[in-house]
C-alpha cells in the first residue's frame, strides 16, 4: 500500500462487481484494481483482459495475493458474512456491500469475525453518499430545520423483480430486500428504532405472492427518542425508479428525491410530459463511486469507518422486525429481533 | 324555490360562514342567500347590512322564515347534529360542513334525524370538490392508473392552533381534527376501511401536549379489499400549507397536491426559490364554492347527494380507531369503534 | 358616491363585460353596479335580470344616469377613444380597457380628451395586477436581483384566433394584439423603449396570411437606458397558454410564469405529466377583479392612477415600432411612430 | 488499430484536456490513450505518471508516434486549425474540439486541409451528445410537436469569465465564444440562417467593456426556410449555468434544459427552494463522454462523422454575422460574412 493508492482485490463480478471493476481501475484516482475473484471463469477472464489485472476462480487464490492491499467484496448477500470473514483473517481492509445477510445469526457472525480480527471494515450504503442525502445531512448539522421529528420514506421500484430473486429464503422478503435502504437511512438521520408496525400484502403480481413475497408494504417507526418514521414500498413503481425520503423538522423540512432524468419536456394538446428515473443504476451511480473512493481515502488517511457493520446488523434488525410485524400484524419491539 | 334559484339560510357566520356568505349570495348562479343566523349579533347585522338579507340571532327564527328554501350549517363542529335535526324538521333541504360531530353517538344521532325526516340531506368534504381530486377520481375511471391498490395522503398545517382549539374535548385531537379529509378520501378512492394502526406523539408544540393533543401522527389503514393506507399529519408544515394525495396503481399513479402559490420564481445565486400555498382557503378557495353549488343544484334538479350522512360516520369512525390505535399503541378494528 | 362604495355604470358586455358585471355587483366590497350599456338588447335585459340594474341600449342613456358614480368600459378596442372621450364630458372617472386603440390617432385623441377634461382616468393592463408581477416589482424594488439589466417575455396562445378577430384591420395585427401586454410589462420594468427589431412569419396557420396577419414573431428591445429586451409571440402555443416573463438584473433573475394549471400529476409508464394553463381567463381571472378594485379604491381614496393613458399610448407606439420593423425588415426608432 | 479499441493520442492537457485523458484512459471501452501532447511539461509528465501513457512536448513527437492510430485534438482554439492540418498530414482520424476557429479565413484553411487529406475528421459540439438534445431530435423526427417552426434558445454562464479570456482578440467575443454552440443547435435542428440582427450591451461587469466585449446579447435569427429563431446570451446567469433551448413546432413544443441540480429541496417558512446547476462541466460530463465514444466508433466501423468540419464553419459564420449585426445594430445576411 503506497501513501496514495489502494490496490484493490475485488471479489464478486456480477453487474454490479464489473461497475466496481472499473471505478476502481479507472475512475477513483486514489485506488487500483490488482485482482479479482469469482466462480464464474468466464467472467474473471474478461475482467482480466480488460483491465489487465489478475484473476481467481476461488476465494483462497485472492486472499493471498501479496499485491492486494484491501478487499472489495460484492458478492451474493447470502456469501457476505462468510467472506468478510476469511477476509478478515488476513488483516487487510475489508469493504464489504450492503446487507451483511438476510439473517440475525449471520450477520451476527460477521460482527464477531470483524471484531475479533481488528481490521478496518466499511460496510456499504450508497446512499449516504448521493450528492442530496449527504447535503441534507449536512444542511440538518447547519440547523437549516430545526430539529427533525418526522422521517418519512418511499422506495419504488419501476417493476418487480424475478419470482426468483423475490423468494424470501434468498431475498428476505420485499420489506428487508427494498427496506434495508430506507431502514439505514432512518438510523442515520433519526437515531435507533424501538418499535415497528407494518402492513403489507400481494396487490399487484400475485405470482410474487406463490413464493411468499409481497408487493407493496408499509411501515411505521417509532424511534428510541420518541419520533415517528414512516417507511412506504412498493415494487409497482410503474412509472420510474422513485427514491424520496423527507425530513420534517421544527422549523423545516428537506425533501431528497426526484422524478425527472433527462432535461427534456415534452409539451402537447394540454399537456407537458417528461420521463422518469430508470433503475438504481442511473439514480445513485456516481453515490457508489464515491462511496468506494471514501473507503479507500479512510484507509490510507487512517480515518474510521463511517459505516459499520453494526450499521448494517441494526439496519436489518429493523428489517426483521418490521417483516415479522406484517406477518404477525402486530407491533414488534426491535430488541425483540435476537436471531 | 323557483326552478333556477336556491333561496338558502344560512347557519353559522364564523370564517368560512362569511365566505358561504358572499358565494351564496353573488359568485353561484343558481342560489340566493336570504337569511342569515348566528348568535353573535354584530356579526348578523354586518351580513345583514353587506347583502340585503335578514337576518336571526336565535335558530328558531331562521327555521321559520318562509322564503328559505334550503339550509347551510357552518356553525362551530359542536351544533352540527343538533342544528341538523331542528333543521330537518321543516322537511327543508340542508347542506351541512364536515365533521358531523366528534362524537359517534352524536354523528349517529344526526344520521337518525336525517333518516326519519327524510330530507335531502349533503355533506361537505370540500376536497372531493377540488379540481385536482375530482380530475383524479375521474382519470382513475377511466383506468389510467390500472387498479388503484395503494393510497397515501400528508396533510400539513403551516403553522399550529390555538392550544384552546387543539383542546381534543372541542377537536376530537389532530388525528379526527386534521385526517377526517383524508380518511373521507381514503374511503371515496378506495373503500371501507377494516382495520388501522397509528402512532404520534408531541415532537414540535409542547404546549399541545399540554392539553392532551398531538402534534404529528402516522396512520396505517389496511381496507377491507386487503388494499393498503398510510395517512401522515403534521402541526409543523412550517413551509407551508402542504395536502398531497397519491393513488398508486396496478398500472400507474396519481399525485394531487402542489406546494407553489404564486407564479414566481426567484432565481439568485445558486438557488431557485418559489413561494408555497399559505392556508387551506388559498387552496381550497374554489372548491368550497363548487361544492355549494354542487348541493344547490342537486336540490334544483333532484339529484341524490354525493356526500351523505354515513360518509360522515364512516369518516368519523376512522377517525377515532385511528385514534384509539395510537393511544393504546394497539392494531384497532373500524368496526369495533361503537361509541 | 358614498366614501365606501363606487356605483359603477359598465359599457359593454361581451365575454369579459359579464365577468366584470359580476365582479362590480358581488366580488368587489367597495363597489356596485347600478347600470349597464350595450347596443345588444338582449344581453342588456339579461344582465339586468341578474343584476338588478338599470340596462341601456345607447350610452346616452349610460351618460344621463344620475347614480352612476363611474364609468368601465369594456366595448370593443374601436370604441375605446370616443366612448372615453363621451365619459369624459360627464366628468366622472373612467376605468378602460388596454390598448387605447390600434391607431396612435386615436390614442392620441384619447389622450387629449382625459387631458382636457381632467377627469380621473385608469386604463387596464390586468397583468400589472396579477399575483405573480406584482410580487416581482415588489422584489425588484427590495433589491432581490439588484438592477434589472434584460427583460425577456414569452406570449403564448394556445390556439388561432378566428381569421376575422385576426384581421390586422381590426385586430392591429399579431404584434400589436398579442404584443401589447408585453410591451406594457416591458416600460413598467425598465422604463422607455428607443429601439425595436422584428422579425415575424406565417409559420403554421397559412389562413392567417391570407387576412394579412402573421402567427410568430420575435421582436427586440434597446430601452432608452441601453438596457436590452426580445419578446416573442406564438399562436401556435398547442400545449396551453403560456405568459412568462423574466428580468435578469446583475444579482440574480426572477420568473414569472407557470405550466401547471391543476394539481393533478398523472404517473404513467417512464412518463409524468400534467395539464397546462388553457387560457387567458383561467390564467388572470383574479388580475382582472384586483384590477377594477384597484381602480374603484382609487377613486374613492382620491389616490392617483397607476395606469394612465399614457402607458396605453405609448405601449401602442411600441407594438407599431415593432410591426413597422417586421414588415420592413429594418431597426425602427420608437420615436419615429408618430401616427 | 484493432476491431476493437482506437489508440489515441490526445492534443492539450488543459482542464477539459484532462477530463478527456481520463474518458479515454478508462470511461470509454473503444479507447486506449497511448499518448499526450502539450507544451507544458508539468502537465505531461503528470498525465503520464497516471496513465502509463508516453509524453511529448512538441507536437512532432506526437505525430510521429507509431502506436498513435487517431488524434483528438482539445488546445486553444488558436490551435485548432493548424494541428488539424498538421494532424491530417498523418493521414490518421482527427477530433477537434469546437470551434474550428475565432476567425472564418483560419476555420476555411482547416476545411480545406481535412478536405485535401481526406482524412475522417470530426468536430466536437457536445450538446448533440446531451441525453436531452438527442432525445429532442429523435423525437421531433417521430413528429412528436409537427413541424418545428421556432428555435428558441438561452445560455447562460453563473459568472463572468476573466477579463483576459473574454478579450474578443482571443475569444471571438461573446456573441462567438457563448453562442457558437446555440447557433450549431440552430442549424441542427431547424437548417441554414439566412440573416440575422443582434442587440448587446455591456450591463453588468463595465470592465468587460474595457476589452471591448459584451456581456449581454439578443440575435435573431432567419432560416432560409423562412422559420424563425433567437437567441439570447448572459454573462450574469449568477444563479447557475443555465442552458435551455425550445423547439416550438406546429403541434407541440419541446424545451430542453434544467434548472435543478442534486436531488434536495429545502422548504422553510413559506419557501421551496432547490439549488442550481453549477457549470457547463456539471450539465454536459456526460455528453462529453458520449462524443469521443462516438468518434472512436464511428472511425472503428467506418461510419461518417455526424458533424463535420462544414458544420462549425457554417456555425462561426452565422456569430460573425451576429457579432457584426450587433456592433453595426443593421441586419446582416449571414451570406455576406465571407473572411
Amino acid at each position: 500500500m503506497s501513501a496514495t493508492r489502494l490496490n484493490i482485490g475485488l471479489i464478486g463480478l456480477g453487474r454490479l462487481g464489473q461497475v466496481y471493476a472499473r471505478d476502481l481501475s479507472s475512475r477513483i484516482a486514489c485506488t487500483r484494481l490488482v485482482a479479482v475473484a469469482d466462480v464464474d471463469r468466464t467472467a474473471v477472464d474478461a475482467t482480466v483482459q480488460q483491465f489487465g489485472v489478475r484473476g481467481y476462480t476461488d476465494l483462497g487464490g485472492l486472499l493471498a495475493d501479496q499485491e492486494v492491499d484491501a478487499f472489495v467484496i460484492v458478492s451474493p448477500t447470502h456469501l457476505h458474512a462468510s467472506q468478510t470473514a476469511e477476509c478478515a483473517k488476513t488483516g487487510k481492509p475489508v469493504f464489504c456491500e450492503k446487507p451483511p445477510s438476510i439473517s440475525l445469526d449471520q450477520a451476527l457472525f460477521m460482527k464477531q469475525a470483524v471484531a475479533d480480527s481488528g481490521i478496518f471494515f466499511q460496510l456499504g450504503f450508497m446512499r449516504r453518499f448521493d450528492a442530496g442525502y449527504a447535503a441534507a445531512k449536512k444542511r440538518i448539522a447547519e440547523g437549516a430545520i430545526g430539529e427533525p421529528v418526522v422521517f418519512k420514506a418511499t422506495s419504488r421500484d419501476p417493476f418487480r423483480p424475478s419470482v426468483e430473486y423475490a423468494n424470501p429464503k434468498s431475498s428476505g422478503g420485499m420489506i428487508v430486500d427494498m427496506g434495508i435502504h430506507d431502514f439505514d437511512l432512518a438510523r442515520w438521520f433519526m437515531g435507533e428504532v424501538r418499535r415497528v408496525t407494518a402492513i403489507g400484502g400481494v396487490l399487484a403480481y400475485p405470482e410474487l405472492g406463490e413464493v411468499g413475497d409481497i408487493d407493496n408494504a408499509v411501515v411505521t417507526l417509532e424511534f428510541a427518542s420518541g419520533k415517528l418514521g414512516v417507511v412506504d414500498l412498493t415494487r409497482n413503481g410503474i412509472y420510474g425508479y422513485d427514491i424520496t425520503t423527507e425530513l420534517l423538522g421544527t422549523g423545516g423540512t428537506l425533501r431528497i428525491g426526484y422524478l425527472r432524468e433527462t432535461p427534456l419536456m415534452v409539451m402537447t394538446k394540454n399537456a407537458v410530459t417528461h420521463d422518469t428515473v430508470p433503475y438504481f443504476m442511473e439514480r445513485f451511480r456516481d453515490a457508489y463511486t464515491v462511496q468506494l473512493e471514501n473507503f479507500a481515502e479512510n484507509v490510507l488517511k487512517g480515518r474510521p469507518a463511517p459505516i459499520t457493520v453494526d450499521d448494517g446488523v441494526e439496519a436489518l434488525r429493523v428489517a426483521l422486525a418490521a417483516t415479522r410485524a406484517r406477518e404477525t400484524g402486530q407491533p414488534v419491539d426491535v430488541a425483540a429481533i435476537t436471531a
